[in-house]
């Protein structure tokens, strides 16, 4: 069978930076190999940058994104907490689930999909909430929120934000900008598979935590000593559960390429991908999704034109020329589509590329 | 910094494949293409053949083994309900903590260290347990136990098995042996590295299962639609979460290798070794620490001798020779080694190396 080259503009995964990919080849450490534990404590300082945090506990919990988002809830819900958050996409939606699942008294403040967070509204949803949640970059329609004005009104709650897609991608500030907890995702900006969730969570919560929380594999309180929280760097480690070695030294390799290009720089290189896409894409005659002034760089919605069958472009695109779009999310599957332009794609080779293929499937398809 | 490579003779993770480390390297995939997909669906269709199952539910979980564990406890412990845990060793023990969090009365039927599950005394318990759990191979301890009898004598309880260092090591046949529910790892044995847990739920136990369980992320209600369970294979998949893609195709991989070298011809490799390598140990005047007659082939237990710093041996057999092994678990931390040969180190060419290796150090160290 031969081997497929995927361009991956979809939501996510995007292509990883080669380092990421060449790091996954090298040769298996032990999880508690001395070499490795010096790997994991340079990931987490790593992941600090990227997060814009000073958090000790900060480190990459090992499963998908997702998991992060189970990880922040389950840890930080007691039985009966009020936990208001701003639903403005699937993301959104999906966090009232989880927190619900935690036994949280969910406050679900509702947005038009395609807006960005109105902060007036979910900082005066209920008097007294435990937890603010919100999403950061919302994968779903392509916007960005204000994250730094819900921390500087959150009073006493702690704030609680997905950072999946915006992670490694655009300016992220969990410290300055008053993030409690915070998880992420490796396979969007930061250019690496999917498979591991970079979290944070600060003393404040920390302290406020769960004791012992429903779920043992994301209890925060065991996974201290996972990554030497107690002995500090290089110091001895507490087995907790084994770690996904591999994935863990290909997100090192992609954050020391971040890291090395600087990261002001792949931001700026994430918003001159995205504008040349957006203006591209109007310049075709397509109408963009998301509220003008909140568009997300990295992840572009767009509307599919009317009479054109969404699937088929997207099935053109993949069997003709190996690039992967994404279909809308929700109750705009077939009426929008998305395009990213993450880590290593977020490059004007990357975007001179989809657009020209677009062009031809809208064409042909 | 030049690349370490190492021999993994520890309890995991093992060295992979050489198939399994070249298909990280592969370009990626997106978790929706078809040619994923596909993948998917062949991976879940050898996972079925490793755990000796017709089980339509049987998929890589996307996490380590631990949250197999967790997985397997959170869908089926409604609480209340008492779970009956069979504990020899360090993950009897974990059973205990895991099925606590989620609501169960555990009765932890105790056994020294060592020794296999005494099946008479697990099955006398209690007159009804909802769930009886067990491990077939304990990792701590080197200790293969009974499942079949487990199986037998289960009456009307789930028989919940952690599989984590037995599969595709040592026979494992779960629908023979009535497995309900089974959990295992990639970075032992199946020779992958670690981050799946290959799991297992027969049409029994999923019908008893809690319907909306404390964790989002490990719902096996919500995860039959990512496997694409209600549309069969290569249906259309319910988008959960995002597929850990690179680690599965390296999963395929692995499985692949097995299911070519044939499965019985496997287990009879890992046999041979195991019983090459504890010979060799006892030639040299040590003794073997696991129960004999119950002694794993893939891990090997082993007294330190007396007078023998334990920690200085490793240190001197990673340092001299870029050999791992492992320290021994719980209170056996410094009075007993664990050498594993599991996956591709399930050679002959690995006992001698090990052996000489051990000789080596134990003269210099």
């Amino acid at each position: 069978m031969s081997i497929l080259e995927r361009r991956l503009f979809g939501p996510g995964p995007s292509n990883p930076y080669p380092e990421a990919t060449a790091a996954l080849g090298l040769p298996l450490l032990g999880h508690l190999d001395p070499a490795f534990i010096a790997l994991m404590d340079e990931t987490c300082d790593m992941l600090r940058t990227v997060w814009g945090t000073d958090n000790a506990r900060t480190l990459p919990i090992s499963a998908t994104g997702s998991a992060g988002m189970e990880a922040a809830f389950v840890n930080t819900v007691h039985p009966g907490d009020v936990v208001v958050v701003a639903v403005n996409g699937l993301f959104g939606q999906r966090m009232t689930d989880v927190a619900a699942r935690c036994g949280a008294e969910v406050v679900a403040v509702e947005h038009e999909w395609g807006q960005p967070v109105d902060v007036e509204r979910v900082l005066g949803a209920h008097p007294s909430p435990a937890i603010i949640a919100a999403v950061h970059a919302e994968t779903s329609t392509g916007v960005r929120s204000d994250i730094a004005a819900l921390g500087a009104g959150k009073g006493d709650a702690l704030l609680l934000v997905d950072a999946v897609t915006s992670i490694g991608g655009i300016e992220l500030r969990a410290d300055d900008w008053g993030v409690d907890i915070g998880y992420a995702g490796t396979q969007k900006c930061l250019g690496v598979a999917p498979g591991l969730a970079p979290f944070t969570i600060n003393d404040r919560a920390f302290a406020r935590r769960v004791e012992k929380p429903h779920s043992w594999y994301l209890d925060l309180g065991l996974l201290g000593g996972y990554v030497g929280e107690a002995e500090g760097r290089g110091g001895g480690r507490t087995y907790h559960h084994t770690a996904p070695v591999a994935m863990v030294a290909s997100l090192h390799a992609g954050l020391a390429r971040i890291l090395d290009e600087g990261l002001e720089a792949v931001w700026a290189r994430h918003e001159a991908a995205g504008r040349l896409l957006q203006d591209g894409l109007e310049k075709m005659g397509l109408e963009l999704f998301a509220a003008e002034g909140h568009r997300l760089p990295e992840l572009t919605t767009v509307k599919v034109p009317e009479g054109v069958d969404s699937a088929a472009v997207r099935r053109y695109l993949l069997e003709t020329h190996d690039i992967e779009i994404g279909a809308g999310a929700g109750a705009y599957a077939s009426s929008v589509w998305r395009i990213g332009l993450m880590g290593r794609n977020a490059r004007p080779d990357a975007v001179l590329l989809v657009l020209a293929a677009l062009q031809d499937a809208l064409d042909h398809a």
